[in-house]
């Protein structure tokens, strides 16, 4: 659930995508590479989820420029047998990581019927959903699991142990928008407490708790004293989304011989390698049932639940992701919105490069 | 989270694991099946899952009897290729079919790095976790989701469309205890909310729902006028867990070319067949990195956990499935507990197949 912020202006999507890709460019990626990262992020704030949209394009080439990320990626094959393999990310770029282990589990899976792919020594991939999409257009279902550092505390305790370590899973529909789960395995993503602590907004009970154990109404008491020094998140569910937060490290970090817990870094300082872990999924309709009848299946399940009786004032049913393709389109034509640290962001980057600005911004 | 219940006596486990057989062989079961189905349910009980236990003896020879379950499970493989395969359980029993196919993944999982098969028109298959867990011992990693009757409602909903459908995944350690994970989707597994109405209690918000959206505190009150006539339940962490549920159903039912939501059929009329589906999955940790320092990395992991700072009051910090091995070791020294009802099912299930009752029951 993405939270709306001030928009300072709109830009072409396409000029946004083009200048992105030139900025990385800019800065020592290659140009299929800066594709990549760049179509991660435009794909990000289209569906609404700004934490890992264009905010991150200044974010990530002043990351690279600090020597925290290596631009070329050097990813490293270190097993790849049958349906599985191992990739080291070197301390290259996540969204390139990321998306070239999942089109090698795409190669896997149309063959076997599954491929199961894991990267480690990455830097943050931003959206799991997509890579988890990449599997659509291929007839598949499509998995990632990636791990981050700890902001989340096992129920009953007072410190992070785990992370929001998100799942998403995407499934290919016929006339219905495909079924694209991303979600955090915290009751909340920590950019959205950022979001909430910059608008001087409270929260609820529930989200995130003080080091002595009791519900925090201001999230800007959480990073009092410090990074997470002030509290931290619940996990979503109580004990559920705490035991799913450490599947997805032992899935990913743990099972890559990766780094895991106190071992992976935050984003910031800039300079210091995250070393996130992934698994990425991909499984063949076709080698279940005819992928045909598969989709006509999936438009019966999702119509079903949308048809469902709803509550007073709920004008509607939303599969999970339904609402992301919705402002994707509506962004598409409209144009992307942009909020002011970001547009000023993209401003001063352009003029730190050296190369033309986004028309408009 | 098993709920107790009044304990009416205490018997040896091998001697209630014994009887299990005997029964299901007396009503047809060929003996090695017989051995499964007794194990998935003794084991169930010993860790506390009553729901999926002993209780489930007497009613699977009642279903086996009523002809709403093929004693024979006449499996056939439906497709096998690679890294897959799918097999149709003809209405056979839910244990046997669950753990031949997670026998099959074991076995692709063991060349190919990962396998995945999914069974349908199956019956109820018990606790997820028993097949998950019979991966362990191979050195992998296992998973079982399954799908099942429509009983929680989408968020903004007021009708069931999503079944509690659990996810479970099983993971070795070293010294340490394995990771077990083994959860609904829904806020409450269904089996829980009957305990709770049988003894009259009330169950706090965030469980259930009546028909017009209203929180429900009586929990018989869900039931009102026919199964699920009164109201539904509620997702684990609102659209998080909604949006899982929905995940088991696509990975499960829609994949497998099996039923799901309406197609399901519930547990009864015993001559009903419940066509429920199953996802078995195995991933070889020596694919990976080598198994010891995977069992190495999964102890450091558990330790960091258990070691967190606790809240007042809280004792220890647990793992999923920690305290299940815990109940399991106390209860195959001290005899397995059974309540009433099921003491009186075990007893009058004996008299009627003519065989000899467990001793000391």
């Amino acid at each position: 659930m993405p939270a709306t912020q001030t928009v300072a202006v709109r830009v072409d999507v396409n000029a946004l995508r083009d200048f992105s890709i030139r900025a990385f460019e800019a800065v020592g990626v290659p140009r299929p590479d800066a594709e990549i990262t760049a179509d991660s992020m435009v794909q990000a704030s289209l569906r609404g989820e700004g934490d890992h949209g264009m905010r991150l394009v200044a974010i990530w080439a002043d990351k690279i420029r600090a020597g925290g990320t290596d631009p070329r990626t050097p990813l490293e094959t270190v097993r790849d047998h049958g349906g599985t393999a191992l990739l080291d990310a070197h301390n290259g770029i996540g969204a390139v990581a990321a998306s070239r282990a999942m089109a090698m589990a795409i190669e896997k899976a149309r063959t076997l019927g599954i491929g199961w792919v894991g990267v480690r020594n990455s830097n943050s991939c931003g959206s799991a959903r997509f890579y988890a999409m990449m599997a659509l257009p291929h007839r598949m279902i499509g998995l990632c699991l990636t791990n981050g550092v700890p902001l989340v505390v096992p129920p009953g305790g007072l410190r992070a142990r785990t992370g929001t370590n998100p799942i998403s899973v995407a499934a290919p529909a016929k006339e219905e928008l495909p079924f694209v789960l991303d979600m955090a395995t915290a009751a909340i993503a920590f950019e959205r407490l950022r979001v909430y602590a910059s608008r001087g907004e409270t929260i609820p009970p529930g989200w995130a708790i003080d080091r002595q154990g009791n519900p925090v109404q201001d999230p800007r008491k959480v990073n009092e004293g410090g990074f997470l020094q002030g509290g931290a998140l619940l996990p979503a569910g109580g004990y559920k989304g705490f035991g799913l937060s450490v599947m997805v490290n032992i899935l990913t970090g743990v099972l890559m011989g990766g780094a895991y817990m106190e071992g992976l870094s935050e984003f910031s300082p800039y300079d210091t390698p995250e070393r996130d872990s992934f698994l990425l999924g991909a499984v063949s309709i076709d080698h279940f049932i005819p992928y045909e009848q598969f989709v006509e299946r999936m438009d019966d399940l999702i119509r079903r639940i949308k048809d469902c009786e709803r509550a007073p004032g709920v004008s509607q049913i939303y599969l999970p992701g339904e609402q992301g393709f919705h402002r994707e389109r509506e962004r598409r034509m409209s144009g992307m919105p942009l909020d002011g640290p970001t547009a000023d962001a993209l401003r001063q980057l352009a003029r730190e490069l050296g190369i033309p600005s986004v028309p408009g911004l």
